[in-house]
């Protein structure tokens, strides 16, 4: 093997600012492996890294290798590695938890406060090899295709977001329809919702992606009029009965609390980048309203109920691909994840 | 409307004794409805009432109509009614409970000690009209077959087991492919397990129908391997998630804890005419095992559960309801019932 | 029995605007009862309506006999009452809910979209007599104290507020220590909490009343740096785990938030006269928080709840309630209630 | 550090068996820390070596120094251990975890299917010295009792048990007044129990020390009519509303089943060394009960809890732990916990 590999590397603090390099294949530690990557795919913190906004200028530091969704296989394991081996096919969960904290010991790994993630705080995936911790090693099922492997962060945080509450029967509300969003109109209507309203804003061709996968009404509320067509949709209940937001506009929060009925679940995934300003008496208390925050995925749970989803044969995800391109085309591959006309974009590295 | 109507009685305590006579048609009370049958169904327990089984000589007094599932029309009502109308199509929770106890005022109406069962406890519906207090009517909604609305409360069976508990990317067991079984994979299936294993007796022909309706699996006990096959099947975690028993048979108890993994779920909706011995200790303790006694159905979420499902467009209940009759071929219905040649039978009154 | 009795009024829309006059006994109809009051306790719901604040003018149309908290006995009975007879000594549910629609038929009637309150849509209980539906009606164990029965609708509060989670073993912080916020803290102190942190704003008499009945700490927002202390007695966790809201200031759900450790429960009592700006992505999503919001009371779990904790003997209600009235000294009592100097307020009749 | 120490070793396959014995102190790996025991305490496991009962003969290798239960001082660290320093003051964990099963990955190592008990299958606590991995310390606070410190194991087996279910306002019935047992009636009467009922079998003393840490009867099935008696205790609820069970009995789950209400939960955490004959049907399945096997604690939130519970100053642990001993008096221990009249023992190093 080589010791110099080929990786996408943010090098300049500026929108942009990436060159594919040639760099050292990293070490792995004695209790790391070193994961040859097949196929990586491209996450929305990916793109804010790209466009170097402000959560990435305060978080990122220079140069750095980033991306933190693959499939790959094992190609080396530190000596006191116990549970991976050469030549397994693997994913991989990018928090890197310390482990010993509370949170940690307590089924709160995802939150652990002591994480790393890799592709922000240390090197990540948009190379030929990386290297991790073994206990961050997912196995994948042999016959899953690669492509769907490395997708499995953004379809865990989808899965986290869907089972916070149980669907079955409900009316369900979907605010986004990026990729996440699609995913999540897709698991809502294979859990049993009654009906999946996917709202978006502006974007016809995410909101049509959401319907191609099961949404039973794909609205934008820069056109319709979202909250008195679902009031309509759901009067026999007196609203929705639980919405998953994944936009991180605030107006949306407002929005999604006010289609819900009383007694109704608002499930938060988005980032929020400014304060939401939340009427809490008549939207939360006095509607009997619960709140959930969620991010990452559990570490392990999200991942077993992916597998069995995998089995399941439910899952449609070749309408949630919608970009294939090779690594070495790296840029096109952000310019259409940044176009809007995209769902997931997925990267092959031969 | 006149006063007299045909009515299925069962009038002889003896296996049959039952005969189709001319009887005055019910007048409801103060706050009771009188509903056309339109389409009726047959449930297990009608069976038993038909082979006047030891159950059967304890409970029903005769002379005693019987039948409970149903799906008609409001005919008239009575002074104090408020919420139901004359035309309303409708269906009927067949717990009539009292609504006052412990039980009634925590959520638990199904179980309330003071119930009394129509096609049980008082007459029943295998008949032109029949009465039934408002608090026990379900309204359907307009574009549901009636035929479908006539079996909701062997549906409703189905999904409070199914929704005992999680079954989102679990190996699931289903023991049992009557009619109810049949409907318990086709839900399964439809939550999102990873993979659904119907097990039966001898019955080939039912474990078929629980194929057609999702069944990754359909074994029989008396001629595979169940124990093994399982191991085999979800070694990946030491054994099946979730084991949903609705044969009433004690072995398959016993069967249904030893192909639980550690830390898996027993759900239990079989009536049992034997007392069943268990290991407690390996079976139960050291696996940490879960079990749910389920009966009945939440009154009403269970009942707003089936409405979301009709919405959803996901059930197969055309595969689950096998034969069709008019009600005066109740005989026949009857015998296909017994025949285990069948799922659901169906009774149409014109 | 006479026909006139005499009753609080609210006479005219200003601050105070109460008259104790003489009015006709209520008739109850067929599927109400008559009480007569023995006991009845002043909420803060009733010092909005003395003070005729925004919310009172928007909602109460006078005049009204107010008041909803009380114990008494039951004096007469509809003739198609059931479960209820002349001498049965009784509290009951302010809240009058429809029984038929969706959040009713599903175990949330406390929400209940055409509910009726009494003392707020429907003449209330600081009167001589007044009647509710049966349905209303909680029957009291009999050796229960006529003023611990009449405080069942805010310790009912507190209730189904201190249950909304797990609290055991626990750091729980009560913002507010007004009546309920004291009770609540009584609550988490023998639900197994490890520390319960009693927070007000000024008023030193209410804290020392939540010290009085379990409190670890008290801590005053006006005086303390609330923030500090309690990260410093919490920092084995990073936080407190429940923060249990019952201020209605938004300023406290933003110090609530930011005293939680991630993963923890803000759940949500208090009503807030203004909006509140939140910090979702800081404050929720990425710590992965849950937040609840609650009211009234669940019928009838929540009683029962109630019921088994007076069995218990761990109540401490005598430090709760801090003033004794005749009802002849309406004016007084309500002076008491909103000297801020006072726990729970009550009136004897006679 | 010498490098001989004093230990407590199951010599012979024969009751009693049992020699202190001079052996070398163990050697720790490089991620285990050795530790010094300062206070130990004898469980019902440790009574079953000693008797040499079935399941040890099946189970244990000789020679074996057994023993779990302990408060120590790290005195030396493997190389690779990162959380725990030399003079912690610790108790841990039994279970040895393997870390990567579906169990450990989804929150259940406690039930780790690769599981290694210390005491059990590699050598114990009772000894001077002995060493462990890691990740099975528990740091105590400074102030926690090294004697309370040391029963962490069986209180947390208490803790686990009856947090399985809400017991707020409930009627709990305890089956066994062991140790664990009177634990655990402790915990129900300050986890909000409306009653508790603490049930023996002949242990009069057991039972009166149940009544001691808060039962409201101690009952003793050989003498008293339990199930009548408990009938008309709770017959406002049709029953009891929580039975825990920890005999092991056969007949005691039979009588537990049979004193819950319709809706009721038994939570089993007694080792059976028969099987049980249950009527599923009467007294499962139609009364809608709910059955947890339990065992060991949760990895770590039990312990998270029971450290809260410390801090809360609820906890009656005093009149738990009756018997003191030195550990050089270890016969007279173990014969004090074998004769019925004691609770906890817990034997001193110096």
């Amino acid at each position: 093997m080589t010791d110099k590999m080929e990786a996408v590397v943010k090098v300049r603090p500026e929108e942009g600012g990436t060159e594919i390099q040639e760099v050292p294949v990293p070490e792995p530690g004695p209790r790391d492996v070193l994961i040859k990557v097949k196929v990586s795919s491209i996450c929305g913190t990916d793109v804010h890294i790209y466009e170097w906004d402000p959560w990435a200028q305060g978080r990122i530091k220079l140069p750095r290798i980033y991306g933190h969704e693959f499939a790959g296989e094992v190609v080396e394991v530190g000596r006191e590695v116990q549970h991976v081996k050469v030549g397994d096919y693997v994913s991989g969960e990018c928090h890197i938890a310390c482990g010993h904290c509370y949170l940690c010991r307590t089924g709160n790994a995802h939150i652990c406060q002591n994480v790393k993630i890799f592709g922000v705080d240390v090197d990540g995936i948009f190379a030929e090899y990386f290297s991790v911790p073994e206990t961050n090693v997912w196995h994948n099922d042999p016959d899953l295709k690669p492509e769907y492997a490395s997708i499995q962060d953004p379809l865990g945080n989808a899965v986290h977001t869907a089972t916070a509450t149980d669907l079955i029967g409900k009316y369900v509300a979907v605010l986004g329809a990026g990729p996440i969003g699609v995913m999540t109109v897709n698991l809502a209507k294979i859990f049993g919702a009654a009906k999946v309203f996917a709202v978006g804003r502006r974007n016809r061709y995410r909101v049509d992606l959401a319907k191609k996968v099961g949404a039973d009404l794909g609205l934008l509320s820069a056109e319709d009029d979202v909250l008195s067509i679902l009031a309509e949709e759901t009067k026999d209940r007196g609203g929705v009965d639980v919405v998953l937001e994944m936009t991180g506009n605030p107006k949306a929060v407002d929005m999604g609390l006010k289609m819900l009925r009383p007694g109704g679940e608002l499930v938060l995934l988005g980032v929020f980048p400014q304060p939401a300003t939340l009427d809490l008496s008549k939207d939360v208390v006095f509607k009997y309203i619960t709140i959930y925050g969620i991010n990452g995925r559990l570490m392990y749970k999200t991942w077993y109920q992916m597998k069995g989803l995998f089995k399941s044969g439910m899952l449609d995800l070749d309408t949630v691909i919608t970009h294939r391109f090779r690594f070495s085309e790296f840029e096109q591959a952000m310019a259409a994840m940044r176009s809007g006309q995209s769902g997931k974009v997925v990267m092959y590295m031969e």
